[in-house]
């Protein structure tokens, strides 16, 4: 069931899930700074963090190697959510992590920090967004702290579990509990889109075609019933 | 003949439109801070302003839906530049009004702002010039106040009816009484480029090639005649 | 024996360039603020340096068109190293410059400045790493003021001599003294993590995988043998 | 009655004014990027506005000199409110209009731009809020476009009219038709400050003092009594 | 025993702390971005830390209050040290905690976000660095999420009970276990400034001055023992 | 006679020498990025330069103890000028080189870098510009490269022997062979200001002021000529 979730998910644009969550009254979701660094194909899951907090030269964390023991433990469609606290100076990933990462499952990475070996991360087909790319490892720059707490990331504050929703545009979390009904409307309303687009390339004016004007609704249903979800059940 | 104009300035890189216009006295004419959101082809193009003020939850504009009407109106080889004042919380361009301006003809948009639904825009063919992406519309974040005015754009005046000439290097603003005698000069100066280019590519040093010495000025005659425009005429 | 370092060097990721020169003691080699404007694609050779500074109405550098004449006598696999201050107003490089540049031999051009003709370079297939693009020549921006002398580059000393290597992570120094030891470390790395790839590629995780724990080292050293530089010999 | 009330808006905090305009519903009303060039002391007035667009050496505003007339024509207890888009190359105040604004009672001016002679301003006793200083004129960087416009100003709309308050927090934009309900609550809430701070200044803890609990209502009734406006009437 | 070292830390400029603390191998010790937005007058305390994640509408922290409940805690000579990670949208702080933190003996606050009411925390007093002003509260940018926790400030990690030190230079961290032999140093280097300083106020040159050659130091040595701690003693 | 200029020159706003020296030809003149550090009181002086480089692990300048040696050599009423490349990590000056500069007589401190020390500085009463405050020495930042030769600060190109001039307003340079000219036009406006800011001060609108019209000519030449220099001779 969550796994379907997470499946419809990846089918939204953020630019429809940004709005939807907005009107549903959840504004502060999209991170700022950060840019595809891969692809930009869309993914979404679930989120699984990790809190950097600057490297000192007498401090240590309460644990060491907890980036690796949070890499080793991903699950499949899970995404990797990095608060790096925007540091540019060490890498947060890195080949060998991004490859853990994949062969683990994972749906992606996203990361308030640097990430390096970005031409083998995209070989490696991992889909990653960050603030760049910085060549050194971040032994000298940061220390894992925590894994699996709340953290920001970009600005927002992303909490474990919380569903991730990432493509060309932004990187974005979603409140797992506003998920469902904001998935819902979004399929819709990707129906209407597509509708839209149709009249738009034949010739209509945006008055008569975006947001698509009541006279047309009753061929808009013919249009979108074939196409809703379910629609043979 | 306006038509004519604008199709040769479109063989014009900006390159050389900023040195020949800054040479002609005018020297403000390149936008800052914005760059190629698709493919970086060079449009050209004349321009039709949107001018955008900050949302304010008491306010409202003159005329509501501005934006639209304006790219409802795009005539065919126009390029729609927006001053959103450099605000980056709220898309100037989705892929509906994208669609709505490449049924129209536009030959592009240039704008003081960020866009969402980059891939879909892409996909349509419209080339885009912009500051970045975000996936929110503009609706809580900027007020479409003013069409057909006098505007700023990435720090350069742009007036109605201006050129607008945009590639891979940059977007700018071509003054349209300047605009002939311009691209005169360019037509000229893109035959000496590919006649310095050809004398580099077979060893020359830069002092042999470019400019070109007046001990070549005869063999470039040669190599020039044939391809100015209206040769055979 | 001075290129086939840069050979060997061209196979060195940046990634694993920095992280070796830091634990051999010199760390202040990355420059800051630069891309890749081009393919990405890795480069090495010696640095030429070029030191510009601000254009100033009344005056002149102590000899003119320094810029063409280190361009002109660029040598094979050296790559050009400018410091123009981070100047954003006029481009250090151009098509023509470029074309001389490829022409030459040069491995590439690495710029605290910007850059224009980025599609023409491109075609050319010149590798350049800049801060980006502006149109207008420097003729009212910068002061080609000397070459083949110390200069900063994105906030990292180039001295005359040095090795450049840039990739897709970054443009970088490595002190020519340190070259040969770092190299040969690297070449190692580059085995191991190969080999740790694999591990990870078939499951392992990463305390089994990377770096090589001591009870899979045989194992690794059958995998490496072979690969090693002059395994024949 | 209008001055009355920029009267009263004057010993409002921004602080204060800015947490109460958004419980009302309006929430961005704060500039950025401004700072209190001169005293900082408080100021309130109605906005008279000016509007810049950046220089062209080809262009000129529908009417010259539109700056000098606004300052000419400013009235007793008004705040000159300037869009100059940010620009920081060329002054849009200097002691000249400051003098002529000073003589004309005006109440301050906010800027979002740089200014000149800041000595001297500071001197004639003007209060500015800008973002800097530049020793240069704008004649090379900006053309007074239009006046008693719609505007923005660090990225906030203003409007012909509306109050603007400024300290050293921040200058903001106070709504016309907020104001009255607007300075009601804040003449409350300072004399709530006022007995908050008295009692953590005895030693009570935050929630003993601030906000006031209940059970002190009845202790802050009497403190606040004599203190309201209009006590005696 | 501890507020000995906190007063004679005090004592001790930035300049010198920082220089001593990298020599004796921690360098990461100074918050980038903040500045004193109060007197500049030295403060030396230990930490009392609070960390803020950014606001969702849909989220609460574990615990509510916590910034008031750290600030109603805080003990005489404790400085409040503030992760806003850069929040500049809502101040962590106002003159309400600050007559708190002031009536509670609290040395000063230092903060990587910003302050309100800025006038009149200076009238009570309290020594505060900041990245700057914002006059709205933070209800709607931030969460109080943790307290007495490792944090980040500026860019440098700072561990609950570590010293901070701040004065008009920077706001910077002393590890407590490199304090006093820290401050020792920094004692006498002190009484040496202070005789290089009479040198050169005399008319030498640098390298007969600074540092104090040692054909001097026979008599800085009669200069400096009268000035040295318990120097009766 | 040299002499002599400075002085003169020291009365001179840089708001008038910007201006001026534009309409003179010379426009790159003003340091971007640079802010008084210590009173901002006006200083004139002739250019003493230091060009830092960035500090790298395993090089070392031609030669060392350049920037010592560079104030130790400071003539009374010089001025230096320090490029370090925007550095902000390393202090270039503190309080024993500014303490050594001024008992040098040193007119003033240009910095394209930061201080430390910053009280100290401000008690010996020398005047400084700089990017703003860090409390590290530069010894692992930068490396004093050379002295007295053609450098840039903040953008704009110093050579040494120009005429630097600061005021709270900007710093910026004064080519020598413009400088008699230009300050002559100074000391004239200077009672032009004068005679307007009396007009504005007793009620006269701009137009009737500034610049004083042609019918006010005669009245300004009567107030005027006492004033000018030399008037008895």
């Amino acid at each position: 069931m969550f796994d379907e979730l997470a499946e419809r998910l990846r089918a939204v644009p953020t630019a429809t899930a940004k709005q939807l969550l907005r009107e549903m009254g959840v504004d502060r979701t999209v991170m700022k700074g950060l840019r595809a660094m891969t692809s930009g194909r869309r993914v979404a899951g679930t989120a699984r963090t990790l809190h950097y907090l600057p490297y000192r030269e007498d401090a240590a964390p309460p644990q060491t190697g907890l980036n690796r023991h949070l890499i080793d433990s991903i699950g499949s469609g899970e995404i990797v959510v990095i608060d790096a606290g925007g540091n540019d100076e060490g890498a947060v990933l890195g080949d060998m992590l991004a490859a853990r990462a994949q062969s683990c499952g994972a749906a992606g990475v996203v990361a308030d920090g640097v990430i390096r070996d970005v031409d083998g991360i995209r070989d490696l087909g991992l889909a990653v967004w960050a603030k760049g790319t910085h060549p050194d490892s971040n032994v000298r720059a940061l220390l894992a702290w925590e894994i699996d707490v709340a953290v920001q990331c970009g600005g927002v504050l992303v909490l474990p579990g919380d569903y991730v929703l990432a493509d060309s545009d932004a990187a974005m979390v979603v409140p797992p509990h506003l998920a469902e009904a904001m998935i819902g409307k979004a399929e819709e309303m990707a129906i209407e889109d597509e509708f839209s687009q149709e009249l738009l390339r034949h010739g209509s004016g945006l008055n008569e075609a975006y947001p698509i004007p009541s006279a047309r609704r009753e061929e808009y249903e013919r249009f979108a019933r074939p196409k809703r979800r379910h629609a043979g059940s």
